[in-house]
């Protein structure tokens, strides 16, 4: 089975709303094995939905529209399809009491508007819409010789109930994602999974940081360079490249079986630079690191202002080993709580590898945590100078056995270069954590490198995490 | 006139990319008053997308194609379009050049795949590609007899240099945004203006924090009927509501004249909740406020987790009036540096109105800056209780005449509710110093109101800032 997605409004046509109904139904029929090969957005036009709404009836065996359904005059989804169906709209009397329920709820009036969302094409099976007003429906439509005869024969016989190979199925499903987004996973994934295609398309992201676009390109090439049922792309981010491979297949099990041998593959070449995969963050790998370790953690932040602590934060529980910390924007948070000295602010400067390191082992002891991080930094646009570009970041990690630093030099807007700080504070920590997991379970297994010292295993074990780093004790 | 936009990208329609180059596009062509009317997305496939080519040219005065002149054998764009038009591909010496150039600059030897990026259909006007190799182009294409004689009537005369009537336009571009963009920006749009239509679309959007989507809805409904040459749409987001004015007129002052008149009756209605326009941000208008009144702050933050701080060094020059603060994860940070009395968290917890304000006021005192900010609260899945439910904030803002707290129940995910909790403190912040500008101002004037304390007034100038709110004094 193939389905076409039409999006309705005049909204989306100017750009003023970016649509992400199409992306997530795009992906919804993907997983399901539904090809896709049309999305057309059409605005609040009757003329121009009914013109979109034949041509999609006559090329594809589905057709899902999202948008229209609001109560407004500007809404014509549901009027079009019941003239190009040819279907009268009836009143469904479980959706009027709905809407007036909800009213009741809010304890508004009803406008008499929305008396027109509880209408729906006569044989519709209706969606109730369990977050807004305006339900969504499924119809059967029997094609017409006039439509699309050249198509037909791709209306692909179905597993399961047989469909009359002349019966296209129309779907139409309201805008906001809100609504569309729960209407979708809890009311049609189920009815199309009856329609589901020969081959599944499924998919699995690698997510590397420490390494330009350019140099994993260099180690993957080959792989990028996939054909066939099983491919590799990759896209870039702010320090951060992600490399997507997709499988298409006649079974979920076989697509699965094909990516996770391209997965190995890239594994082996990129190793510890993949710091996850599919929808993990380095905030959200970094904190089952620690607790698994029952460590506590602590930051003290310059230019990031708060970045690493806010996206620390992002993840469930993560009071279990953040213990919180300092945003030393103004030297004298530098020197007060975190008791830098002001020779060495004087001395260096606040964006030195010193102040870093003493910002480390202050918020360390400040908050008793056993690790401690430091960053300070020029984000910009303004404050560089040319021994102290913008850009350049120092990052320190304090622990129980002394304290390291490592120099960036970041490129980008203000916003990017803290983004990009954050990416590598939290690396540093994951490397670091990966690293003692690796120590302690050679250790169990009685490895000759038991004997390395965990902080001195923080230097080895590293790989360069960014563009430029000084070697220990360096003075940038 | 009026033009069509075609992504071209198998991974658009898998939902793996997200059409940013239709959103961009169709503002641009918004702007220039052309009409938009239809969006298409196919895939990688010649048959495909000739099909849409061919239907695209019928009904449209211009087809915008994006993506899919890429090196590889999956980039169709450019031999589907010489097919359609029957323009033979052509060597463009300039851009062979120019990629000869950029590999020898990269140092790597040019794949032969990359020669194919140097044709373009002949006749073609050829946009270099300033970022990477494929260049875009424009075509003049006379319309067959045989394609779209209905529509032709609908392509218009053009001011300045005439166009014959049934010649369309095609202009191919890459996908790349990085590529797409700047094309767009040196390339097309000065080639497009002499095809602007009679009609601009303008638009400008205020921004509303403090009430629900239905609240500002009920204060503005009828503006929102608006009909005709311009109209109000309302957008909800997390503690934000904007509410965007389009205006579609014969020049771009008539359109300005048109906005106006609505964003008078619009700040008429809903004041002070609005807290700025267009690209403003929270953090971006509090910044100006501070530093115009000379003053400095600081945050000691429990449940937002460093996002205000994050939020507020957004800005450049931030450190103007930022000092820094806490992130007071642990109790311990609360009773340490920021000096929250341990009594006082032990009778009413750290979620508390009482240590809200401690916690302002210790930030305040710690820094030694003019404001202090307080926020406590639970930012869930867990940790809440009937007395003290997930989403239950306090904040408190500290000055120089005293402290005061704000109780704040927010719906939402944990995510969400920090985010809710950064703009509730960042407009509690934007209020006192909008209510301390009004005070001088009307103090300069001799006006009887200057008589109010600035802090007293704290009560009196704010709004209800969130739904629930506690009288002062009282315990939540």
């Amino acid at each position: 089975m193939n389905a076409e997605i039409v999006a309705v409004g005049t909204e989306l046509l100017l750009g003023f709303t970016v649509n992400t109904d199409t992306v997530f139904l795009g992906r919804v029929l993907a997983s399901l094995g539904i090809d896709c090969y049309h999305q057309v957005t059409v605005g609040d036009n009757r003329r121009r939905l009914a013109e979109t709404l034949e041509a999609a009836l006559a090329r594809s065996d589905g057709v899902i529209t999202c948008g229209g359904l609001g109560p407004t005059v500007d809404d014509v989804t549901l009027e079009t399809i019941a003239q190009v169906t040819g279907r009268p709209l009836v009143l469904h009397r479980p959706t009027l009491r709905r809407i007036k329920e909800r009213f009741a709820r809010l304890k508004i009036q009803m406008p008499r508007s929305n008396l027109r969302q509880a209408m729906v094409p006569k044989g519709a099976v209706v969606f109730p819409n369990e977050v807004g007003t305006a339900p969504g429906f499924l119809l059967r439509v029997p094609l017409r010789q006039a439509q699309g005869e050249r198509t037909v024969q791709r209306a692909t016989s179905v597993c399961g109930e047989p469909v009359e190979p002349r019966t296209k199925l129309l779907v139409a499903l309201p805008g906001p994602p809100s609504e569309l987004i729960p209407m979708v996973e809890r009311r049609l994934i189920s009815r199309l999974k009856r329609f589901t295609g020969k081959a599944v398309i499924r998919s699995r992201t690698l997510k590397v940081t420490g390494l330009t676009e350019s140099e994993v390109d260099r180690k993957v090439a080959d792989l990028l360079r996939l054909k066939g049922s099983v491919t590799v792309g990759i896209y870039a981010h702010p320090s951060q490249v992600d490399l997507r491979i997709t499988a298409k297949a006649g079974a979920p099990a076989e697509a699965d079986r094909l990516i996770a041998q391209v997965e190995v593959k890239l594994r082996r070449r990129l190793k510890e630079l993949i710091f996850g995969a599919d929808d993990e963050t380095l905030e959200s790998v970094v904190g089952p690191l620690l607790r698994r370790r029952k460590l506590t953690l602590s930051v003290a932040e310059s230019c990031t202002g708060g970045l690493v602590q806010h996206r620390i934060t992002e993840i469930p529980g993560s009071s279990d080993y953040l213990l919180g910390g300092i945003v030393a924007y103004a030297n004298e948070l530098k020197s007060g709580p975190l008791a830098v000295s002001s020779e060495l602010l004087r001395k260096y400067g606040a964006v030195s590898s010193q102040v870093a390191k003493a910002m480390a082992i202050g918020v360390r002891r400040l908050t008793r945590s056993d690790l401690g991080v430091g960053i300070t930094g020029i984000a910009g646009p303004t404050g560089g100078s040319s021994k102290k570009p913008v850009g350049l970041v120092y990052i320190a990690l304090a622990t129980q056995k002394g304290v390291k630093n490592h120099r960036y030099l970041f490129t980008g807007e203000r916003s990017i270069v803290k983004w990009k700080a954050s990416q590598a504070a939290l690396d540093l920590l994951r490397r670091y954590l990966e690293f003692l997991s690796q120590m302690s379970s050679s250790r169990k297994r009685g490895s000759s490198s038991t004997r390395i010292p965990a902080f001195a295993g923080m230097t080895m074990g590293f790989m360069k995490p960014a563009p430029v780093r000084t070697k220990k004790g360096q003075t940038p």
